[in-house]
């Protein structure tokens, strides 16, 4: 449908937010709209210096191509940072939030889907220049930041259970060992959930020594699967040995003093990352 | 910062995406871009105009305010509906679907966060009118559709567990009867999770004959709390006893028959709500 620039300006916003890190042919446009190549480059460039002022993102050109690269330009990624840390760094903190075993209360936190997707675009720019065919995570906690991360990333989500659905056809199941309480688990995974050979991010929302993402790691492995990433949203410092070496995580927990009920919150590692 | 007409519709474009079913008055786009507010009706007008042909949505203005009702114009849920009844209604189909037991295999469908944001909207819209202060589902297949829905109300999320767990404090639990199995059942749901009195949209993905969806009722009346709506996304016709009375479904399961591994699925209650 023939479009004036200002429609095509609405209309290529819309088109380009839903599709964060896809290329797209200037064709595409181009014929989308009945205009010259030309007029779509000036628009584009309207829209890449607005996203850019408003801290929305941008927009990358490849020679005879127009690519959105990622909502998440360098600028935005600052912006993320600044806007992330207070959410999280305060919203972790608190001494209501220290659990009888010195876990921390998170459900409020995990059941924003804003404070997720905003977490969840951060996620995505970073593992976006990775080969990633499936974001995995661990039933429950861990499901709303796979779902954001995927959901910017779009690929699908594959969700690895402790418990055999009697839903899900046949499974693979392993067993691992928890890395700070030391018990032997079990993890399995319906078998047509997942195709040999993916390249896989996992997700995770709470990290101490590691041993459920190592678990699927393990689990992964009977799949001939690769890691392309590790993402969790609050690591605990405590653990003292961990068993995973390359991870991204949000928030740092440390000095959980559950006499006091007091917890120490900082920024975790991933803005070594953006 | 002062922007021109095409700057300041890229960024409402934006804006107005990130913000369905929200209420913004029209000073604030005047503040926000140094402009008058004739200007800025001007600009609504065009986007509002694009938003409808292109079929992204609408935009609705009362008297001296500017607002965004819904993505989901009355065009737009049309196009949702032929759009969404093929991939829903054809990949639900098909004999390897068909588990031991009557299930249907539907994890590749939660898994894609494309499906569920479809999905999610659709249901945003249809509930768009009623008071919903949270979406609740039960751990874990209702978790990706309910935060896609609560995504488009913006409102969160509270999961009721089967199981409980250490990391949610206290926690109140029912039993309830699993209207098909006829097994008593736990769900539990913490304490913290859910304020007293709250408007509350249950969602499941699969309804056989409602025990569960009629458990979470349960569960909801010991938080004084109002079912807003119920929307699944798979209904079994099989069930003679509903326990359930008013809910959506998109799909409706019928005629399984395990032995020749055929199954019948077709469109479920949602377009009487469109």
């Amino acid at each position: 449908m023939k479009l004036r620039r200002s429609g095509r300006l609405v209309d290529m916003t819309h088109y380009l937010l839903e599709r964060p890190h896809h290329l797209i042919p200037l064709t595409f446009f181009a014929e989308r709209y009945e205009s010259a190549k030309s007029s779509i480059s000036e628009d584009l460039t309207i829209i890449k210096q607005t996203f850019e002022q408003q801290g929305i993102g941008t927009v990358r050109t490849l020679p005879g191509r127009s690519r959105r690269r990622a909502i998440h330009s360098e600028n935005d990624r600052r912006g993320s940072r600044r806007k992330l840390s207070p959410i999280c760094v305060n919203s972790c903190r608190g001494p209501d939030r220290l659990l009888p075993g010195g876990y921390l209360y998170m459900t409020d936190i995990l059941g924003d889907p804003r404070i997720m997707n905003k977490i969840g675009r951060l996620y995505a720019s970073i593992f976006a220049d990775r080969p990633v065919d499936v974001v995995m995570t661990i039933a429950t906690n861990g499901i709303p930041l796979a779902y954001a991360i995927a959901n910017f990333l779009h690929v699908p989500v594959v969700i690895v259970r402790h418990d055999n659905k009697v839903t899900e056809g046949p499974m693979v199941s392993i067993n691992y060992v928890s890395g700070s309480s030391r018990r032997i688990q079990t993890m399995v995974l319906s078998k047509r959930s997942l195709a040999e050979g993916s390249n896989v991010l996992i997700v995770d929302d709470f990290m101490k020594a590691g041993g459920t993402v190592n678990g699927m790691v393990s689990l992964l492995q009977e799949f001939n699967g690769n890691v392309s990433g590790i993402g969790v949203l609050v690591e605990s410092e405590e653990a003292k040995e961990r068993l995973v070496d390359e991870y991204i995580s949000l928030v740092k927990l440390s000095a959980v003093d559950i006499k006091e009920k007091r917890i120490a919150v900082k920024e975790g590692n991933y803005k070594a990352f953006v």
